[in-house]
């Protein structure tokens, strides 16, 4: 008999919009978003709200109950706000997925309702999932509050939560109906995470965009200083740049080749070696100065673009090392290099690193030295040495 | 600051393959369809196998590892074939879909990895949500060993388990790399197996295809008898009319309707109040007989074409009712209507029921009269009390 051939392609669209205060009843910006659905009738809407945020905006859930009462012709809430634990620790105890399926059971939220999370990349990461496998999929909008989910997490296509003790084992590939960033709550984030999401910014700066690079080294001193305009700037082209880059060539990472991992094989295994005390973004930045280093040692980069991304990311106020980089297995292999194998299997295919040609160019390399990230490590852990940087 | 726009559209693409004796050590197909990957390394398989399937078919995890030992060089076995218990059980413990993930990942089961599952249709259901979440997604091949899963649930994107006491509560819609129809599997199914699934036939050449529904009428008596190539006719056209549907306007059933699901409002539920005693396919059947002589009752379509498809149905070999369908609820609702209520939570916006308008054409509606569905009920009640249809 005859193979049947299947062959189709699925469109996905949708905004990431940026805002100031977007539950004050003056703000049309989510009803309108709301509407993009073309719905005749109210919305259902369940809200998660990360721990770190819901203490930072002690207000935010009367804000929203008092909103959705204004807007009773565009959505209601399905219950009240459900909060969640901030940070790492979501992704880690499958409890957390628990309560939110069971609430999107218990209070009805169908194919068509919304599930809306506010907070840092990992309730995002978290909420997502969930969102993404409840009915096979029910609408979900994120409202990004760090750095490092408004410029790169909170705008993509990825869901996830760690496994088996390896970070993002599970998760899927579900583009969000809509991603709002509301810089209001970047004002209360702690130092560490206004710093932490500026790494992912220099990260895509390197491998893409020199002209980025250059604006981050002007704003380096602003940005270090909390300067709200600065950071919006930067948040802006780095989510543009994610943006970009994932409706390229392979949103949803059919190939081996993932450029926007270019200083993560590492950081991956760093966060996890420091038990998540390391944020994501602050192992991001240990990664791509690792990265760095190595791709001079190889010749690729010269002696002075290695040092201008250092002195950069120190600038930043980041860290360049840390202990676990030095981290030895049982059997006296480094603990990252033990890391790349596990990256290489959570990705498949042929080993693919991106490492840096000139600045704002990246090269895929398919082989890593052992050797030489050994030496990288060292040059790192020698100059973190004599001054030490501030700690975080 | 502007809105940036995300717009991409993903392709998919597999094919059905048709074959008999997959892993005889002459049979090319299997290591053909993996080829097409364009890996040049062997790739890594990890097998798991229906119980129902191994029961029946004791030599087959041997005769697996014969064949993965004379095709070396295209693949290797991650592991010994995993076996999960067959039939709707293994889609109601998350303990199954633990089993799965946990193999994943201690074989090392990578994206470019395969998941090979064999059994039927529930067991594909939770494999594949397994392949879908792992890694954000690992590569699934599909062979079906049950007629529905032959024709219908294996052939197309979507996977699942239940939750919450809910049929399908969680899933994905998550194309495979591959689905391949091995007719052998079909000689050791249970008579009700073998019956089950042609009632998908039925439903889909009942709103779509008036002359496939001829042909099935034509080979009822051959089909009840267990004619393999009356039967290989009907899946292959069925599993034909399931792909060109899905591969059509919504794939990812991002909007209201789901003419595929004639017949089904009532099966989910019918499924569910049985305990899954009844199968997917019977309660089908009896959820075309509803509908059918619904849209009869609301006069959309004749009585002598009511008949038609109650006749084949009959001559088919299955019952046209179950005692589930006349179940109330504690407050006097029918349960099936009550069922209506969940469909609609799963699939979200407006009510959209498939009924028939002719035999091979379906129609809408967006309403059910509950008075109606109680007629229609006592009258498939009627019939079969005089004479009691064989119980299977
Ligand atoms: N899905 C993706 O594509 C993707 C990409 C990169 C990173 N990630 C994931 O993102 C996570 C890291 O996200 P993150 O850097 O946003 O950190 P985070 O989510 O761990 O949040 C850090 C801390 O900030 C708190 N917080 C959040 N918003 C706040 C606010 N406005 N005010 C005060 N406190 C606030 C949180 O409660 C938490 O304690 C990691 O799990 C990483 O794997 C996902
Ligand atoms: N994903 C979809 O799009 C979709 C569509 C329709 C149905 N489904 C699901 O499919 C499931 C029903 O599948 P099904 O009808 O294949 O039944 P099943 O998977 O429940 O299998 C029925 C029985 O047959 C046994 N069996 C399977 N193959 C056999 C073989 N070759 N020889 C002997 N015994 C064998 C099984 O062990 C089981 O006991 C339901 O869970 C339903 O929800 C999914
Ligand atoms: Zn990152
Ligand atoms: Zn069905």
């Amino acid at each position: 008999m005859k193979t049947i051939e299947q062959n189709f392609a699925v469109p996905f669209r949708y905004g990431v919009y940026f805002t100031e205060d977007l539950f004050s009843v003056q703000n049309t910006l989510f009803t309108e978003v709301l509407q993009k659905d073309g719905a005749t009738k109210p919305r259902k809407l369940l809200f998660v709200i990360d721990s770190g945020v819901a203490n930072a905006h002690p207000e935010l859930p009367e804000q929203i109950h008092a909103f959705a009462a204004t807007h009773a012709d565009t959505f209601e809430l399905a219950a009240d706000v459900l909060i969640l634990p901030g940070g790492e620790e979501v992704k880690n105890d499958p409890e957390h997925l628990q309560m939110v399926l069971s609430a999107i059971n218990k209070y009805g939220v169908c194919r068509h309702s919304y599930l809306v999370a506010i907070g840092g990349g990992a309730v995002l990461d978290l909420a997502g999932f969930a969102a993404a496998i409840a009915h096979r999929g029910i609408r979900h909008i994120r409202i990004p509050t760090t750095v490092l989910s408004q410029n790169d997490s909170g705008v993509g296509v990825k869901n996830s939560m760690n496994a088996f003790g390896k970070k993002n084992f599970l998760g899927t590939f579900a583009p969000p109906f809509a991603v709002i960033n509301d810089s209001n709550f970047l004002l209360t984030l702690e130092d560490r995470d206004w710093r932490a999401g500026i790494s992912e910014a220099v990260k895509v700066a390197l491998i893409k965009d020199i002209s980025f690079y250059q604006s981050i080294k002007e704003d380096a001193a602003r940005l270090a200083a909390r300067d709200m305009e600065a950071m919006q700037r930067l948040i802006y082209r780095c989510a543009e740049l994610h943006v970009e880059h994932i409706g390229g060539l392979d949103p949803f990472e059919l190939g081996s080749s993932r450029p926007l991992d270019f200083g993560h094989w590492s950081a991956h295994k760093l966060e996890q070696l420091s038990q998540y005390s390391l944020r994501h973004g602050e192992a991001v930045a240990i990664g791509i100065a690792l990265d760095v280093v190595y791709s001079r040692l190889s010749g690729m980069i010269t002696e002075a673009e290695q040092d201008d991304v250092l002195a950069l990311l120190q600038e930043l106020g980041f860290s360049l090392y840390a202990p676990e980089l030095a981290q030895r297995e049982a059997n006296g292999q480094l603990a990252v290099v033990q890391g790349l194998r596990e990256f290489r299997e959570h990705l498949g295919g042929e080993l693919t690193i991106m490492l840096l040609r000139h600045l704002g160019q990246g090269e895929e390399v398919h082989h890593i030295d052992e050797a030489l990230v050994q030496e990288a490590i060292s040059l790192l852990q020698k100059m973190h040495q004599p001054q030490p940087l501030a700690q975080v």
